[in-house]
């Protein structure tokens, strides 16, 4: 269900089912163990490198003055340092890796000669590390296929047997998963640490006016379904409003109904806000800052934030950068889900990269994205040259360019609240990673490290974006052959 | 969650919350407690009464003139026995008995000096035998009563420390309940005996343009976590269009998606339809025999059925029937709960009624009820001697004459999809009963006999309706003292 904003009233709200698929999706199933084994190697990585601040530094510095979100980001983290620095040392991950299926020219099938799925590369996408949505949602899609294949509706619709069976749906646990890490976190803060507070709890950090509760809501029932209280106040004011830091700076949540009564100590600070520029105003900043200055495990920190950016996804891809993070044969396995990735500045591969973008034969195999955002504002292929040209040179290195990874598209029946529509589809699996690590000197020690479960999202072939609020997309099942 | 039958389309549909209490609603846990009790007793009276087809037939036989719905029900009954008779002997039910408080002028409070619950009294608004609603629903306002008063938001708008406890706010489990009965009656079904079978299933039949789906769905959900087929149909000419009788009298079901593979034979019959009398045109009539005339187990049969109109209800309060079918001591139990109810027909305790019900002072404290549905058309108190000189004389019969309950009032805040408001409100207590039993002989030999949950339904004081999908009454929980 996704909430449809412009009819709340203060005592009512319509809701409307979220985009999914009629149909599972073909999806190879070396793939997608692939994709779920590669996940811990993934996790420890960005683990290992949000605790590399000179690297991060190094990487970002050179957009601070064409993208502001950079800047502030970087500020609030010097603000942290001028005010005594950081007081926690463990942090928390939820990590989203998406990825899909390269091998345009493959035919993804059931035909028993067509041995396609050995042909498939899986390469990824992008590295969500802050606020990663959608694992909801994307457990009730699967409980609906799975609960059609059960009911036997797909049966007369095809020969093929496996449709039916429910061993090719993999079901999932999302919400108890993520549930779960965070009361890991929950739990490692321990009893209450300030003399005012006598109970800790989870805070749940929003967006005000928020389409996407019904994926956040589950994930706070089941941990108060532990007995661990989770709380919920909207990013910027009513963070400053509700919460404040104690002396030796804990986290003190004061629920607005509770009056005069003791704050509530927060353990676990859980962001489904403060991943978009816009939200980085005075006062937005200001909560920013009062959120990374607490005890609280933030989840995640402010440098783990900073890796969800296209810019770092870029760096990671440079030569010999992977190296300084992980065992050899780990680079191998995570270097192989790599496309090619450009910078846009004046350095030598930006140079090169300036050509391609700028020539419209090249740009088409291309995708350009801003270097500090989580998605959304892309540009792809041919429109790219013109898109440069409309703006300043001085801002191209605000941006990355990617290679577009040429998926093989399948058939399926895509029902959103607009439309549906039977089409050429291609998918993108994210795996669902959970972490909590610990900063000791200069190392990463990691305390958890699990794949806590996926999501299948789906889009017409011929659509660039995959957005399933915008109507482009689907939540989906694989149909694992 | 209800649907928004106008918005639906071919590929959505949106859909708001269902009307809920802001807070749980004071109710003597003394009440709660004997109603819960009562229900065992209740379901053995309907069970036994439904077996009893000589004085279903003198209690609603003179009606047939003056009503269209008890005359084709009863017709179709005729129909069924000379079709050959019925061809299974067991029955399953799930009741629900609904009561409010009869005590109008105690104040009900949580002052220790007001031991107010012991002058309350638990008095029958109806008993319903089919398509009985808002199971699901009531599980969900529950837990959300229960997850607020978990959070701490009732904590600080009253002193009262009971309002925080769970122990104070009962939980249910009527979703689980409901399909336990089910399945039960399926497991009783047995294997299949058509020659043209190899699986059983439960079939839900229900309305058409159905905006209670989300009441009903989870029970089908529910069957199928255990692993029994559950499909739903819908009543009218989709029953005629997707079952079938085999020679043996199963009752088939050909699933539209399944084309020509074998069907499946039908061991239960939920009715989620049928109980209004719009519904039976010709189709629905024909619908109703075939479902009547299979082996399948019917929740409820027709006799069953029939038992749900307030004819029946008013013929219980005649003195000495009781006593009729159930032991004494069950008799005295049951009648504590009756208040006074006439007929309005031309016996002589009609015409004490028709006197009360024309004179505007008297007719005040009733409420005049169709004797043949399941509500939703009364007509209440000063309104009634003005609605009677407005039909014929001879209509006065499909009547009955019902003492109004006069319940105390307590405050809360009721919120649906119009409005949300404070207001002095009253609430109906319903409590789920499931049953199973088997004719033999004249005997009502019952197999199962549980109280399977509740529902709290808590309306405006000042509006004479309840009616949860009119906007005028709430789902609620009841906050035991």
């Amino acid at each position: 269900m996704l909430k449809r904003i412009r009819t709340q009233t203060a005592h009512s709200v319509l809701c409307y089912p979220v985009a999914a698929t009629i149909f599972p999706t073909l999806f190879p199933r070396v793939q997608f163990d692939r994709a779920w084994e590669l996940q811990s190697i993934y996790n420890e990585l960005y683990c290992v490198v949000a605790g590399d601040e000179q690297w991060i530094y190094e990487t970002i510095k050179d957009l601070f003055p064409v993208d502001h979100f950079a800047a502030d980001l970087w500020e609030i983290h010097e603000k942290v340092k001028q005010a005594g620095g950081y007081v926690q040392d463990i942090s928390a991950g939820i990590f989203r890796s998406d990825y899909m299926l390269q091998g345009g020219d493959v035919e993804i099938g059931l035909d028993a000669n067509c041995n396609s799925s050995s042909d498939l590369e899986l390469k990824q996408v992008e590295f969500n590390t802050i606020s990663c949505a959608g694992g909801c949602h994307a457990s009730k899609v699967v409980d609906m296929h799975r609960h059609l294949a059960k009911s036997g509706v797909y049966g007369s619709l095809t020969d093929d047997k496996s449709l039916c069976s429910l061993s090719s749906l993999p079901s999932n646990n999302n919400t108890e998963s993520l549930a779960a890490s965070l009361a890991e976190a929950h739990n490692m803060y321990g009893q209450p640490k300030s003399k005012v507070s006598t109970e800790t709890a989870v805070l749940f950090v929003v967006q005000p006016d928020n389409f996407n509760v019904a994926d956040e809501r589950p994930i706070e029932y089941a941990l108060w379904d532990q007995d661990i209280p989770a709380y919920r106040v909207e990013w910027g004011s009513d963070v400053l409003k509700y919460t404040s830091l104690s002396d030796t700076q804990e986290l003190l949540f004061h629920p607005p109904w509770r009056g005069s009564q003791k704050p509530v100590e927060i353990s676990v600070v859980y962001l489904r806000a403060g991943h978009e520029p816009h939200e980085y105003d005075e006062q937005g900043k200001e909560a920013c800052l009062r959120l990374e200055r607490s005890r609280a495990i933030k989840c995640p920190s402010l440098m783990a934030h900073i890796l969800t950016f296209k810019k770092v996804q870029q760096a990671l891809t440079v030569p010999g950068v992977l190296e300084r993070f992980l065992a050899p044969e780990k680079v191998a396995a995570v270097r192989a889900t790599f496309v090619p990735m450009y910078p846009l500045d004046e350095s030598e591969a930006g140079q090169h990269a300036r050509s391609l973008a700028t020539d419209p034969e090249h740009a088409e195999d291309y995708i350009l994205k801003p270097s500090l955002e989580g998605g959304g504002h892309n540009i792809y292929g041919a429109d790219i040259p013109q898109y440069l040209s409309s703006i300043p040179r001085s801002s191209w290195s605000a941006y990355v360019l990617m290679e577009r990874i040429p998926s093989p598209s399948v058939g399926n029946v895509l029902m959103s609240s607009e439309r549906i529509d039977s089409s050429a589809v291609i998918s993108e699996l994210g795996i669902f990673g959970t972490c909590l690590w610990r900063k000791v000197g200069g190392q990463c020690d990691l305390l958890r490290n699990s794949t806590a479960g996926w999501s299948l999202k789906t889009k017409y072939a011929d659509v660039d974006e995959m957005s399933v609020v915008k109507g482009f997309g689907c939540f989906d099942t694989p149909l694992l052959f």
